[in-house]
């Protein structure tokens, strides 16, 4: 009997990233491809994005038992479809589905067991998925509406501010830090940025990093903004807990759970309510897992050798 | 001689606004047009405001000594040659003058005389004018930056609280108002609403007044907004002060300045640097007294007469 194969994929919208596996957990390839999300690159780029990955990951021209694609971008008025066609152009399977990309982290999280799951990545939403399964969302409003507890969100707010610093109505050290990080000369290259030149969400997410170093450094502005973040975040999970019949704990994926500070100030606002774990799969090996479980159901030395897999990549900062 | 004309254009993002006066500051014309701001609704469109304006006051056919435009979305990247040569296009007149609207509010606040000046409409801004004429902006960084105190603002603000409220992590009664206002019947409707359909900024400011209205009557969230918002202005305005060499009073024009609330806030805000004044003309009447400037320089008696006109159509309800 030839060995069974599993894919995943987390088509995100900076980069996608694929995990195949065998049947019992080990590694047959891991691969990167381009951004994914249709809405900001269109279908064309995206399909390359996963052609990329399925190359660099040596997958081409295998067969696979079963296969996963988490779509950043797939929404209610995405064309299901066409995405689920444009998978099967890329990936020769015999059976595949599709859902939203945040998927991945919900059963990365505590590999399909119950449990609360952030996502705090560019965007950011709060995830529940309980003992039969079920799934429950919060937030995930958008970068005009909401997102708190996102890159994009914390960059914008400390961008307003740092116009307040150039206005002199606050004082922070986000003003000379956001001149330096975009390369703005001038009120006019501030404005051009935002209102004339196309940039994208994850461009304008990259300051987020520069902002929380500001607050770790003492900058009360800054401070108060990954605060405000942080907590709004960990106020949206009780909310979740208290909600729905959920096992009491929260993993935390995306790039904001890299930082101490942020983490910190999260498990400050959710103590009382919700332990806070490290995910057990990081999302794209959530997604394999998804193309295994929808074959047959994982056992746990298969989990725990994926879990395993996933830890290292994350560690040697492979992902 | 044949009498003196002057005519003065408020062209504003959601309507058009002419006064034209004879040199004595007689009323000869007032009139209504469409949208013009250039940016939102293109350039033929907004030549038609002007002429709906200019038709709708009686002030076709007439030759003006001196007329002056201020066009909301003139800007640093603005065709500024275009928009003059549209306006010769609708104004027979022998001296034309162009520029932002924020002017028609910052010459009428004070007849032109030194003070400052806070813009608080769709969008916001604060302005000064110094005993030699000298004119300097602080604000204004536009809807997805700044604008504190714009009716957007407080519109947008809002929404995200009434987000809160939906996800059950903020209680306030702007999440019924909100879902009232804009007819929403689901998340979906929200989401379409604000991604999918095309809305202008001056449709959700449209919801501002129902947040005041709710901060009022005693909701913590409205109240926090308005506040916060009206601070803002109030902390620009004192920074202004502080900054430029300029008669010590602030007068407020805009939707916002309708607001008692929003003007007692204000007022707490500055108390101690700046009295808060009525503004001499509103902002249209601002316009024609550019104009008239821009020909000879407006006595007191004329200036005294446009005011007295100016109040009366503001009582009165028809600017």
């Amino acid at each position: 009997m030839e060995r069974e194969l599993f894919i995943g994929i987390d088509a995100g919208g900076s980069e996608t990233k694929l995990v195949a596996c065998d049947g019992r957990g080990n590694l047959v390839g891991y691969g990167k491809g381009g951004p994914a999300n249709h809405l900001s690159v269109g279908l064309e780029r995206m399909k390359e994005s996963l052609v990329e990955a399925m190359k660099d990951a040596g997958c081409d021209g295998l067969h696979f038992e079963s296969a996963y694609i988490g779509y950043s971008g797939l929404g209610i008025w995405s064309p299901s479809e066409l995405l689920e066609k444009i998978g099967h152009e890329v990936i020769d399977t015999d059976r595949l589905a599709i859902n939203n990309d945040c998927y991945n982290a919900l059963y990365g999280g505590f590999g399909g067991e119950s449990g609360i799951v952030a996502v705090t990545g560019t965007g950011s939403m709060v995830l529940a998925i309980d003992e039969d399964g079920e799934v429950t969302r919060l937030g995930g409003w958008g970068h005009l509406l909401g997102d708190w507890g996102s890159g994009f969100r914390i960059a914008m707010d400390a961008i307003q501010v740092a116009l307040k610093v150039h206005d002199g109505t606050v004082d922070s050290k986000l003003h000379d830090k956001m001149m330096n990080f975009f390369g703005f000369d001038s009120s006019r290259a501030i404005v051009r940025y935002f209102y004339i030149e196309q940039h994208s969400k994850s461009e304008i997410a990259a300051f987020a990093p520069v902002v929380i170093e500001a607050a770790v450094s003492g900058d009360r502005e800054a401070r108060r903004i990954v605060e405000a973040n942080a907590i709004e975040v960990a106020r949206t999970a009780v909310v979740m807990y208290n909600r729905v019949a959920v096992a009491p704990r929260l993993a935390v994926v995306g790039g904001l759970s890299k930082s101490e500070f942020f983490m910190e100030q999260l498990r400050w606002g959710v103590s009382g309510w919700l332990k806070l774990c490290k995910p057990l799969l990081q999302p794209v090996f959530g997604a394999v897992l998804i193309a295994m479980n929808n074959f047959r159901k994982v056992d746990k030395p298969v989990l725990e050798r994926l879990s395993e897999i996933s830890g290292e990549y994350e560690r040697e900062g492979r992902l």
